[in-house]
């Protein structure tokens, strides 16, 4: 997006620049309407482009009211709106991929809205269609409809490390790499991951929903098609080794049975994250990770209060999230 | 293969052409190398055309050893093979697409490997490289490797039926059709089925070895992408239904999820059999249909035979395999 020689201008730099060309183009009257938008996109929890939301700015508010005239014009447009928002003319908008590109006026070579994540762009989407249909729900913590996550009949963990003091959009990459790491772990053991919530209060808590609570003993493992030549290494190394069944094929492959040892979730993630690298500020705490089943404990993580909380009008910001706020 | 109007010959039709066509091509040389393959076949349990073993028929050993020359040539194209099984000139075998096609050299609008299963092909390429290598393992019931299945933490059912009195060609068909049934029931129930095999001796068997002995309480139901219309009418139907959590959304869809009822594989898989007709012979029987764990009951099946054999080297045929020969 810049090439290498320019110098990147920070966001306090641009602000000026910022509020002049808002205060050429908006009055009074596309302020309120400004306002209008930015109360809704709070209510759906879509609002803050920091990396905690990746959601809406204000200055993206502004600029979506200049082009589209007003509020109920904007709504309407992402009531109507297939694939990504586009807003700029072809040539600036080409070199951009994220969902959202919205061209900063004041500098053409910039995507205002490259901090909307696509979650958040189909939530807007979503909720203005549920607006132009009179359907918005009262906004509750959780929709009354919070449940007790044991009925799922699944399996939560929280895996919490403490939180370094650095800014939020040091830290949020690297939260994100973290769960990632965690849950292709879970992946790679077959504890079939179906679920996840991030959290940075207190702590850095990610939250981890799964099928499975321990690795499965069976592994079916496929090895290369027969036309392959390693076909024959992989008949020949498994062939006198102790396991369930196998060498046998199937279609065009060739596959073994293993049984493995059944590992708890606690266990497998420990041993996996040894092996990655999860951030330059946090891969020193994953030694001291805690791992605790938050029902099981009766511990209290804010991970939790999101993972009950998912619903299109989600429980926003986090920080406001507090089990104290909560009946039960 | 053949147009309306013609006459399909039967095999009994064809077996002097192919008689005569075979004593024309092989002398006493060459007959000896044929029975050389149909022993190496046998050995590996790929010789047979009929629809239990989906295997190479006696006229294509001998339609090998014309086209190869002898038997070790015969091996060694095998070992080398690549894909399909091709030998005819294109302008025949293009119309067929069967993992081996053989131009039959007396009715060249016929493909005579037309029975050969992908697995069989497979078999047969991977023991020639073996042969070839000097590693063929001496044969062995079940490889000497045979394990109670419960040391896979897995859950292993027969379904078994009554076997009407019809030929094996025209059964075989309706077997399979059985076996997928039960197989796609359970998968669509999230039973998840790792494995299966079937036998037909006294009865009918199937075994079907899966991971969950019961359907998992969560249902994680994926919606429309919210860029479809129908995204606003899935809102609207799970909006207001008891349901474990959700509308929310997740990329670009709309999802929730359910919380179902914890059925048993045989609650759902007779359930599910009740909307499929499974066959014009054996349709009447699923009523009537047993299903049972071999473990557990402690009863015999010549389906748990096989899938416990299930090997490269494979235990055949079906016939043979008895529990008395063996010294469990």
């Amino acid at each position: 997006r810049m090439d290498q020689g320019e110098k990147k201008l920070s966001s306090v730099d641009r602000t000026p620049l910022h509020t002049e060309y808002v205060k050429s183009k908006l009055n009074l009257e596309g302020k309120d309407e400004v306002r209008k938008l930015k109360l809704f996109m709070k209510y759906i929890g879509v609002y803050g482009a920091d990396a905690r939301i990746s959601g809406f700015s204000g200055y993206i508010c502004e600029l979506l009211i200049i082009n589209m005239g007003d509020f109920h014009r904007t709504i309407e447009a992402f009531a109507a709106m297939r694939g990504k928002l586009v807003i700029g003319d072809p040539e600036n908008t080409e070199s951009f991929d994220s969902p959202a590109i919205v061209i900063d006026p004041t500098d053409k070579t910039r995507n205002a809205a490259a901090a909307i994540s696509v979650e958040n762009l189909s939530r807007m989407k979503l909720c203005s269609r549920l607006y132009l249909n009179g359907k918005m729900p009262e906004y509750v913590q959780s929709n009354g409809q919070r449940k007790d996550a044991k009925d799922r009949g699944t399996n939560l963990r929280v895996f919490r490390i403490k939180k370094p003091d650095i800014m939020d959009d040091i830290l949020y990459p690297q939260v994100m790499r973290f769960k990632n790491a965690i849950w292709e772990i879970m992946e790679r053991n077959d504890l079939r991951p179906v679920s996840w919530e991030v959290c940075v209060k207190d702590h850095i808590d990610v939250i981890i929903e799964s099928e499975n609570k321990a690795v499965p003993a069976l592994k079916i493992h496929q090895g290369p098609p027969v036309d392959e030549p390693s076909s024959l290494d992989f008949y020949n190394k498994w062939i006198n080794m102790k396991i369930s069944r196998g060498p046998y094929i199937l279609g065009d492959r060739i596959y073994v049975d293993l049984i493995r040892q059944q590992k708890s979730i606690g266990d497998v993630v420990r041993e996996g994250l040894k092996k990655v690298n999860i951030g330059k500020n946090i891969d020193d705490q994953k030694e001291a990770m805690e791992i605790f089943d938050p029902y099981d404990t009766g511990k209290d993580s804010c991970a939790l209060d999101l993972f009950l909380s998912k619903f299109i009008f989600r429980a926003h910001p986090p920080e406001k999230t507090s089990r104290n706020t909560r009946s039960s």
